[in-house]
């Protein structure tokens, strides 16, 4: 990908609460995500130029199409191009990375990017996400396939069952002081190793649930900007990528990630230990060590102990996943790339409330969807920064 | 939007045939298509920077998300971003619209946009395609929406039901010279008159069917046609928009449309009068007759008349599907949008065979999805032109 010409800004950011909302249609969520990021950036709904709408299982589960139209015939907002988005657990990422594009191109100047799904199934329905493909028959579906990960972790690096129940036991304890995270109870070690067995050695507690909810932002020009009056934070890279496939690969690690983050590194001209503040995909408790590892935060192999150690606890040297993360603040799919992105714009606006990292000025957020022959089938890395001076 | 700094061009196209694939699963008739547009542009998999995937069922009717990186994997195509895109039957479209963008504003310079979807589903089983808004649980479904405004444009214009059953009559004849079309074989207009009553005054023979099948083209910048020797069409307009939503509207027209149309000519500095040959989105015999007046093929009303004159068939002064449209050719809804390309492709290169409008240099592409206030929810125009000077 060539060099973008022009920089792009975050300029609004909102989301739902996150959890069960078994009344609310998907364009009802999606609105009350967009309204909030308008009013967040103080812009009518008529100022936007292009929506992005990422959802992952709006039609598989809820059978709707058309979701990002839904949503802009909610705000108002029409004869605009209207893109609607799907990258498994990347669909949000995608749709702020489309809107980067827009902006930082100069194809357009305020661009919205929304994410909305809706996880929570009836009991008993099945869900049948890859359901045609081969591995999927043959029980490769993603608590299996994590669960050898994490076999294969402990077997090459050492990491405990302790070490990954920190990830579960830290991501509640955050998402305990955030609102709009699904669940706000604390757990403990023992409650993570002894919750029920969902695929050895990950059980029920370092699993992230199936969450209801919506997630938007609104990415501008710099001469929009100039315009406005809006606590902007600058989009210091933005980069997409699929996995480089290969069945035969060590399953420790994701190539398509360790790409994403040293072009997202170089695109930013910033490195790991600038971060102030990190979101990552923690699916299941073994992803965020994993993630900690391929984000450079610690030495490959040491995601274990770099838990255990609290430097990624709200109050250590690098706080990964203050919202809770994927574990706590829950998890519709589509909307998680940007309720990152929304927690990490919090931050380094200094409005996280209970769960503030003081003086956060730099953040990153990761996020990877579907999976193919043992890498990930989309990879999305965002860097914010706080520039003080826009 | 603002205007692209650069060219792009559309330099190489494939398609499978459209009809019944039961056996075949989405990412094999994506292959098929992608390998034959690569082999037309004499390219390998590698040289492609991006892929996008539309595909509008696929997720509703075989349970599958991540197409796209589907379609990839089997071409060995890896580590690039890839993005899913959905807009119903402009999802095709929408494909190369964001792949022309990348090309135009010099993000990237050679893209892969992908169509597929397998619209044939087993008897009895129920689309569920925006079956939690009210105006579907109404009744308010495609045929019914398009009775309603046949019935309007009867009443407002003296459209017959002779002038709208020669539009399926014109493009059953199209079809039956185009190899890759679903159906073969002539109707006359007694035919489609009586044929089953599907919802007044549709008729059996009044409606596209729905299809198994995919398409695809590669688009590049002028900056790497000039190191390959490719028969290269100009993309000299790509119009995405969103519909101008007013349940009060007269509902013989689209605003969405009169605006991408008039968005599209003046992008290309190309007017009607032109154009030497169109693909609409007939996926009702009077889809087309609208689509005429709002491309400004012939006067407003006058939609009825054109098809009678036999000024839009093969032979006629501006001929309208020669690949058969949607009425014959078949319509999976992914790929419609990309196999009206593939059509204006081999029409302007001379190699459309049986069914080659002479000295065809200027085509336009119309289609449009989903349905909300009387407007569609997306609709896209290309136009391509064959310089004979790259």
């Amino acid at each position: 990908m060539a060099e973008a010409p022009r920089r792009a800004y975050l300029s609004g950011v909102g989301m739902t609460a996150f959890g069960r909302h078994p009344l609310r249609s998907l364009s009802e969520l999606g609105r009350e995500a967009c309204v909030a990021a308008l009013r967040d950036a103080r812009l009518s709904p008529t100022a936007i130029q292009a929506v992005y709408c990422g959802s992952a299982l709006g039609a598989l589960i809820q059978g709707e199409t058309g979701v990002g139209q839904s949503v802009a015939w909610e705000l108002g907002i029409h004869g605009i191009p209207v893109v609607n988005v799907e990258n498994a657990c990347a669909s949000g990422a995608t749709a702020l990375h489309l809107a980067w594009r827009d902006v930082a191109w100069g194809i357009h100047d305020v661009v919205l990017a929304v994410g909305v799904d809706k996880g929570v199934m009836p009991k008993g329905s099945v869900l049948k996400v890859a359901s045609s493909q081969i591995e999927t028959q043959l029980g490769d579906i993603f608590p299996g396939l994590f669960a050898l990960i994490a076999q294969k972790h402990m077997q090459t690096h050492g990491t405990t069952l302790q070490q990954m129940a920190q990830v579960s036991v830290k991501n509640h304890y955050n998402g305990s002081l955030n609102p709009l995270a699904q669940f706000n109870k604390l757990v403990t070690i023992e409650q993570v190793l002894n919750s029920p067995m969902i695929a050895d050695p990950l059980t029920l507690y370092s699993c992230c649930p199936s969450s209801d909810g919506a997630a938007a932002v609104v990415v501008c020009s710099p001469n929009w900007l100039h315009d406005h009056a809006a606590r902007a934070l600058r989009l210091a890279a933005s980069v997409l990528t699929s996995g480089d496939y290969d069945p035969m690969r060590d399953l420790t690690y994701w190539d398509s990630e360790l790409r994403a983050a040293a072009q997202a590194y170089a695109s930013a001209g910033i490195g790991p230990e600038e971060l102030d503040v990190v979101e990552v995909h923690d699916a299941f408790t073994i992803s965020e060590i994993i993630h900690c590892e391929a984000l450079g935060l610690c030495e490959p192999g040491k995601g274990g102990p770099l838990v255990a150690s609290g430097a990624t606890a709200l109050s250590g040297r690098i706080p990964v996943n203050p919202s809770g993360g994927l574990q706590a603040r829950g998890h519709p799919p589509g909307a998680s790339g940007l309720a990152q992105i929304v927690e990490i714009a919090l931050q380094l606006r200094g409005q996280a409330q209970g769960r503030q990292v003081a003086g956060a000025r730099i953040g990153l957020a990761q996020i990877m969807g579907g999976s193919k022959g043992n890498d990930a089938q989309a990879c999305a890395v965002h860097i914010l920064v706080n520039d003080h001076s826009v």
